[in-house]
């Protein structure tokens, strides 16, 4: 193996400014899946990935895949990549920063005369962000036979399905009943990904090598009482839901904070409510909310919250308001791969960049991917832990810092 | 004074189920003020006041006035009423009740031949419900002059501004900077309504009368946070607006229930709240909600919130989170007059109906007309306290219960 190699630190900066610039003007930085925009970002990197001397093709789950062609046909190729579509008003990095790192990997190792046994693909999955279909990680849920029929005819408000979307996209929905590869099809996947928390930035340390990435509960939860006058009625008549619903958000909270003293990862939050009928001057009768609990202990996950439903639903049940709890997902943790992570590691060792272990909190098309091949994750700080919003921001070292590590990671995998 | 005189409860009925009709086909029950249909409703109000005998007359501020001539017009006349508007989706009751009760002891008074020495008027005033101009009790406020020049200028969603909704009721905006009426105008006023409420249900009294007209304070609370990733931020770096809401809000229920405990009437909500982003994978930044406490003791109403906030305040501060608070309005309760209470209680008792004492925990028009004349108020029960929805229900009996009482107290006041 070849020693010495850079990445061109100035062209990756470069390239993450341009595709951020391919934004929804009124709302930057927004590149919605499924829109104009999103295709004219398609463009662009199918041009650039051609550029780096890659073949390109879109998959039956509508993922862009450039590929590499590795010196050694017969061994399955090496992947990596993430995604170019954003929430609204998101950032210029969450995303694209995998996917152009994945490029420039390829741009230095071509550069560097570097020919790697394993071919190797940069992928650009559709979809990764929450979607108006009701669905995210839409292209390597794809891609791994996980999008339900029931998914693909989920309508976006306009009444289109998924499965019609998807076509749109240049996808072939009808395939996607069965797994598009099996595993063994890809040697490895590595993913780089801003942290999108303030762990790394909080302790100085530039690369995180992600041990597991959170499985996450979702619930929707549905207190019910009774829309009264709020003047007419004492407090001992009330069957005040937003009163109970405030009770169980503020136990959801002490219990998370008593849990996170402890070693493992875990998080609660509500984070959607909506009160009914919403009058001041009505006693609430109704309120929808959904609690996300996210762990990397399948344990954990799985018991946190179903006694604080059962004592919730005792006490308010005196008051005569009722508390319902469906579960909207239950997702279970995923462990990267030991082989992976010990190569992330050592890559950073050999470059002299400091590392640590941690979970992700936030989901991943790598989660899906770890069904198929061995994958791993790596991530670099960002300011302030911000993501998801115009103020989410790297820097240019951050960047290259992790492209570096991916790259050789991507090298050691391919010599193994 | 006569003693034998009768209402005919058979007509009442059917003249509160005959203007009922009178609502939006879409939404029964909607009438609402400043719309085609209320007009609709007016012009066969005043047909029948017509009818009764009386004359009519708007006033400036829109109010539509029946008189029925006293024999001694040197006295300062009597008056009764409420209103004919309803909210959106409301009941069938409340306000057209009080206005039809009166009409009904105009007829019954006319029909047995007594001529009351006083004149008597009954009111339908201008818009009592929550306006789409942000302000209720729109007629009584004006007739007193307490709709200021910058409710006046208050627009709807669709621009116009109160001043000119009121020029299209037949009102004349122009002359409400002074009270209509002064103290001394008007012998006395009462005011017959459903209760809104599960007391005299629950009691099985058929009639209230009331002792005081509850003090509102609103306050508008904003709780100010931080929108981090829900799955990225560990439960120690959280600046959650929602977590710090909700104790806030089992804060202000626990201290309302043991205030409930003593004698006096409080009561304490929060109808309204809206979260930002209000997303279930992002921490929510941004609370608003609005508080109402409600009390018939000016202290209590006074003294209730202040210290909450306060001891609120100091804790959210530890998590990085505010919580700022602006009154939206601070109303005073109303205290009813003495000499008409008795009046009721007196009336009641010649017709051999149960009654008992009780504050109003809604506002009324008659808060308004209290700073005008000495003010009274009667409730009759409804079905399950239920108001200001389509559920709203009493029975014939009831409406015939309080129509007399009311046709007695007039009776009673008119002789003193």
């Amino acid at each position: 193996m070849q020693d010495t190699m850079t990445i061109d630190a100035e062209r990756l900066w470069e390239q993450l400014e341009e595709l951020a610039q391919i934004t929804d003007p009124a709302a930057p930085w927004t590149r919605r899946a499924f829109t104009e925009r999103y295709l004219e970002g398609r463009t662009w990197l199918r041009h650039k990935l051609h550029e780096a001397g890659m073949s390109t093709r879109l998959d039956e789950a509508g993922n862009l895949i450039g590929t590499l062609p590795g010196s050694e046909p017969s061994l399955a190729p090496l992947a990596t990549g993430s995604h170019i579509d954003t929430v609204p008003s998101g950032g210029r990095y969450d995303g694209i920063l995998g996917v152009l790192a994945g490029l420039e990997a390829v741009r230095s190792l071509q550069e560097a005369g570097i020919r790697l046994r394993h071919s190797l693909e940069v992928i650009d999955f559709l979809s990764e962000e929450p979607s108006e279909y009701g669905v995210s990680c839409i292209g390597s849920r794809g891609m791994v036979g996980k999008l339900s029929p029931a998914m693909l005819d989920f309508q976006e408000p306009g009444g289109e399905r998924l499965f019609d979307a998807i076509r749109r996209m240049g996808g072939v929905p009808e395939a996607l009943s069965e797994p598009l590869r099996k595993p063994g099809a890809l040697a490895a996947f590595i993913e780089l990904h801003i942290e999108q928390g303030r762990v790394l930035e909080s302790q100085r340390v530039p690369i995180g090598v992600v041990s597991d990435i959170v499985g996450i509960h979702r619930y929707d939860i549905v207190v019910s009482g009774q829309a009264d006058h709020a003047g007419t009625t004492p407090m001992d008549l009330r069957r005040d839901a937003l009163a109970e619903a405030s009770g169980l958000i503020k136990t959801i909270q002490q219990a998370a904070r008593r849990q996170a003293e402890g070693n493992a990862y875990l998080v609660a939050t509500v984070g959607r409510l909506t009160v009914s009928p919403n009058a001041s001057n009505a006693i609430p009768e109704r309120v929808e909310m959904v609690l996300e609990v996210r762990s990397n202990d399948a344990a954990l996950l799985e018991g946190f919250f179903p006694p604080l439903l059962e004592s919730a639903q005792r006490q308010s049940a005196e008051t005569g308001v009722s508390i319902e709890a469906t579960p909207l997902s239950e997702g279970l943790p995923t462990q990267c791969a030991n082989d992976v992570q010990a190569q992330i590691t050592a890559a950073a060792d050999s470059l002299g960049l400091e590392h640590m272990a941690m979970p992700s909190g936030a989901g991943h098309d790598a989660v899906y991917m770890a069904s198929l091949a061995p994958t791993g994750m790596l991530f670099v700080p960002c300011l302030d832990g911000r993501s998801h919003c115009p103020e989410e921001s790297i820097t240019p070292q951050q960047a290259a810092d992790g492209c570096r590590v991916l790259t050789e990671t991507l090298r050691r995998l391919d010599s193994l």
